[in-house]
């Protein structure tokens, strides 16, 4: 049956990319369809219960700036919060939180439930009803036939998917979930580029089966961050302890022990796995030197049992598993509720899409999340909103939208996936950006809200909170601007115990801030009273600390900018570039950057190459 | 890989049967393992968020007298209670409940994960191991073998399930979980009677979409009644409306014109489906003179937008559901969620189960809950219950035990299933009961929870609070029977106004409850002081009001009880009794009842062919 209703935007999937697509569509106002397997699994964790770290708390909060719900259900979830690399400079500084997985799973729900223009149906996608070249809709499992002038495909791991424990497998999705495996033959019919990539998750532990007394207890920081720029330590439900143990040698031997009937290490998969969240017998493999590896042992929510010990996600058979878990201290009577096991999966070569993450084969059709070869919530979160826009945009006639490297890291994403592909699970890192100092997780708000709200995509209430900040930012900037301290008077006095040498001269409030023994705390109430609002005292004093850095990098920007707008012609014949290694012209004559500074980031490009390229574009002129 | 511990009992399941099972093996002291699909489905509720209801809350009440699970999750998870029939006779009185789904399973899972002796493993379990003709144990999907004396199978809707919507269908468990195919064959190798069944459930509704304001709002009752004789209103969540509409004739005509694409209609569904939950296109067809149907608007939680339409049951086609859904007073815009649907599934011919719910054929392998032949969450919860006992009993070598029919619900179910086997998925009626005076909710702990103490099942904090109601019970009645009311009193002056003569003599309060002008409420404080226990009060009032009735009842069982110990010899010689049918000779031929009682309950048996049997056994002496 053809569904009555003509709807905007399709979502295909609830994961975390499905929910962000689904709700910055329905956001812009486009009526937005999102289908789904299963409704009670909408906004599911299907690895860690953890949001956030290091790159990819960058990804949550910039979502936030832009009204996504991740930052949101986060706080509303979250058990533990930390900052990680506090005592590092801002730029790589990084909030991350444990979350209970039900709490988080039920706000995922409830903000998507509340979204107004937008539909939840439960029910397998199987098909993509094309028109001509186009899409034009989705078919169900049963036949029904849903249109809409563009489809946000977000089905995760679920693409033929396939579960190895051992050198048994089996089809499915995610643990307890069935894949979709018609949905996949059709694409696969398709002019896209498929490979299979796997990822893995440890073993489930009962926690009335461990012993917390020979471990390290981690709490989180006092007091509490938050997630959300909108968000407030009353959300958070009661915070916990993480705690950390190792392995050992004898973990180790188990290991090696029971290579010959791992999945990864005789074959059966092909996929390539995550890098950075390597299976255990990965790391024991890679760092052979190494005689422990940690592990974080965590919660996963507070009304129940059940733990999570990152840093052991394996595939290996079930009785190695339990081997290698019952050698870990304090876990040697552990009972195992759920197996830990690798799946592998469809993803297309993400250099087959556009910036709007739109598919270059089948307009309408656009790619996000897991399926474009990444790994994480943040990364599939990100870009779900980014591709739930510009679907939105691209039906309602709006101008399509994207961040550059230089504006956020969900730039800098999208630009890596789609100039150089990806052989193995892409993840976030700050390293993957150039502008580290400018793409900071605490600015995320002041670098996107306000084009977010322009996009359409920031209601009301984030806007007025956004603007009141942004207020209370300027005026505190300039009240310590124009605060002036005098040597020897009450004040210095305050701030000459914590100086070298005393104060010689007046200095106004904000130069005060920039030396490097005082920060705002110290200075901000000399004279005066310091602002309440403390996310604007934290930028006040971010922007003023640093503000040398800062400017530099918004130079190079500059630099940059100017550079990238240098078009490539499509006809430009690099053949005739002389100077260029012949495996760089390859590459170049492959991707057909459009714009110099797209060319820079192709990789082995050098600075000496673009010149070249820049000299022959001149002659050309 | 053999899984190193050995278990007393594994039950393969997480629903409502396989909870019960689970948590009870592991209360009396067995070594408990419970196997299901998903850690995060347990305690679903499949269908209807309600638990309780005419017959059913008897059922649910006896596994709470015994230290189920069941009555206490609905007191966490409730959100709208009532009792049925209150204005009739306490036998048939019955308490309901709509339950928050996400509470409700929150509940179970934590009583699961806290009981003692029980550990959960999340995989599905694809065969039995065999010792012989004994089981002896589990293998999962991925080949793990748990190994354990007696195994309580409890894998409702899901063996060999396929989900129907029109003419289309597909291999599912339930919407959204894969259905349970290997175990199914392997099943389908053993000496059982498989068959199909069939049940349905209807579409889910955006309470967005919906117009309340033309619908009657049916609150719950004031003040709320309370499920668990442990449980006490403090415990429920805020408390919603249901709301109620009806079908009209337009509906009844969309519904006609969408027969040639029922699946049930057009013969595709070979499985019968429950008689009292029947499907809207059974209802219109089997009621074709009625031109409306009621419609219970229900809430599925307090967090959730989504209605469950509670008489709307289908498996037409979906454009059918739409439109009839629209047809509804106050769903005309209403937006579907998830679409109805029906499910087929195999179940055992329970005329292969002993009273103990273990197999005739496979010793040691006991079936629970829907897999019989069942519906509904408190059939399968009973059952579980019972088997789980049974299951561990057998393992830890203890007796065995199942209620009469004359002790509980429980028994009658069991004993009508085993006596009559069932062509259509069984649910629980008062109706079923001979002695329901005897067998009323309000009483269910006095019937079973010392036995169940006996037995183990009774844990301490729940046998305290049972021995000081019954105190408090007995306190009261020797009070009443002993403070007496002399006319022309004050305190007679207060009752003469209620009764239609005034007091002629002096009566004991006792008496006095027992006029049908007066309650408990009337009299008891009089003179002294009321009793503070509610349900000691309650239990009083009953005992003493229908004491004559209860009498006769009791007469009756023992009279029976008589009977029932009269054994019918196996080799009992059916042919040689003149006077009997040919269809119950064939029938008793078959079933061999084990006692005169027994052969009572084979369906067709009449008191003229038992008194025959009688004489015959007392001749052969
Ligand atoms: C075993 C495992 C281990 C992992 N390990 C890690 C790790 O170590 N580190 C890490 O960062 N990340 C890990 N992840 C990845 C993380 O879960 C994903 O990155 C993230 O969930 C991706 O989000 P997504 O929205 O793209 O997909 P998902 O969260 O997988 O969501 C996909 C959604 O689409 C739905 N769907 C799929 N197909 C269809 C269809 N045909 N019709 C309707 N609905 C459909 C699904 O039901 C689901 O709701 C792991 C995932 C798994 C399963
Ligand atoms: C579509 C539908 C409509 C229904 N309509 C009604 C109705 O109108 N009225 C009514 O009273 N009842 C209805 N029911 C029935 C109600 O849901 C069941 O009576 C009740 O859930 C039975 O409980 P159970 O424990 O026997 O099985 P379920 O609740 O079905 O639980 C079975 C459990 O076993 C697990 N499992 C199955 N196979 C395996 C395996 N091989 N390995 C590991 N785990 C396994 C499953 O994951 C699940 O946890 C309906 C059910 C469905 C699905």
């Amino acid at each position: 049956m053809d569904y009555p209703d003509r709807f905007d935007v399709i979502v295909i999937g609830g994961g975390h990319a499905g929910t962000e697509a689904a709700l910055a569509a329905a956001r812009i106002g486009a009526k937005t369809l999102l289908l789904t397997h299963n409704i009670e699994t909408l906004g599911q964790m299907s690895c860690n219960p953890a949001i956030g770290g290091i790159g990819k708390s960058h990804l949550v909060k910039e979502i936030d700036a832009l009204d996504g719900a991740m930052a949101r259900a986060t706080d509303r979830g979250g058990i533990q919060f930390r900052v990680l690399n506090a005592r590092k400079g801002p730029a790589v500084r990084a909030t991350r939180a444990q979350a209970d997985r039900v709490l988080y799973k039920a706000a995922v729900r409830s903000i998507l439930e509340n979204q107004v223009n937008l539909q939840i149906f439960q029910q397998a996608a199987d098909d993509l009803i094309m028109d001509g070249e186009q899409v034009a809709g989705v078919v169900t499992q049963t036949g029904i036939r849903f249109h809409a002038k563009s489809v946000v495909l977000t089905a995760g791991t679920f693409l033929g998917g396939v579960i190895h424990i051992g050198l048994d497998n089996h089809d499915g999705g995610r643990a307890g979930d069935p894949p979709s495996i018609r949905l996949a033959q059709r694409l696969r019919e398709m002019p896209f580029r498929v490979d299979r990539l796997k990822t893995g998750t440890p073993p489930r532990i009962d926690a009335r089966s461990v012993d917390f007394s020979v471990m390290e207890a981690q709490p989180g920081d006092t007091p509490t961050p938050v997630m959300s720029f909108m968000g407030s330590q009353d959300e958070h439900p009661q915070q916990v302890n993480c705690f950390i143990t190792y392995t050992n040698n004898r973990t180790h031997d188990i290991i090696r022990n029971g290579l010959d009937r791992s999945p990864m290490y005789t074959g059966v998969i092909e996929g390539i796995g995550p890098r950075y969240c390597p299976s255990i017998e990965d790391k024991i493999n890679r760092f052979a030197d190494k005689d422990r590896h940690q592990v974080f042992v965590e919660p996963e929510g507070l009304t129940t049992h059940e733990l999570y010990p990152n840093g052991i996600s394996t595939s290996l058979p079930f009785d190695v598993q339990m081997e290698l878990v019952r050698s870990i201290t304090g876990f040697e009577q552990a009972h195992i509720t759920r197996p830990g096991y690798a799946i592998e999966y469809d993803f297309f070569n993400p250099q087959d899409l556009k910036h709007t993450l739109e598919t270059r084969h089948v307009p309408g059709l656009f790619f996000a999340g897991q399926i474009n070869g990444t790994t994480g919530y943040e990364e599939a979160g990100a870009q779900g909103l980014l591709a739930g826009y510009n679907a939105a945009a691209r039906s309602l006639e709006r101008d399509s939208w994207y961040p550059r490297r230089d504006e956020a890291y969900i730039g800098v994403m999208v630009d890596d996936l789609i100039t150089h592909g990806t052989s193995e699970p892409y993840r976030m890192f700050t390293s993957r950006a150039e502008y580290r100092l400018i793409l900071r997780e605490d600015n995320a708000d002041l670098r996107l809200t306000e084009k977010g709200r322009q996009l359409g995509l920031v209601g009301d209430q984030r806007w007025a909170r956004f603007e009141a900040k942004r207020e209370a930012m300027e005026q505190e900037l300039q009240r310590l601007r124009s605060t002036w301290v005098h040597p020897a008077t009450p004040e210095a006095e305050q701030l000459d115990s914590k100086l070298k040498t005393p104060l010689g001269r007046e200095y106004n409030l904000a130069d005060l801030i920039k030396r490097p023994e005082l920060g705002y705390a110290d200075v901000a109430s000399l004279k005066g009273e310091a602002v309440e609002d403390v996310q604007a005292a934290e930028q006040v004093e971010i922007q003023l600390k640093y503000s040398g850095y800062i400017d530099r990098q918004k130079d190079e920007i500059d630099q940059m900018r100017r550079q990238e707008n240098t078009p490539l012609p499509d006809d430009f014949d690099y053949e005739q570039v002389s100077g260029l290694s012949n495996e760089l012209k390859a590459k170049l004559m492959q991707q057909r950057p459009a714009t110099l500074a797209q060319a820079s980031r192709i990789q082995g490009m050098t600075p000496a190459a673009i010149s070249l390229l820049l000299v022959y574009l001149k002659k050309r002129h």
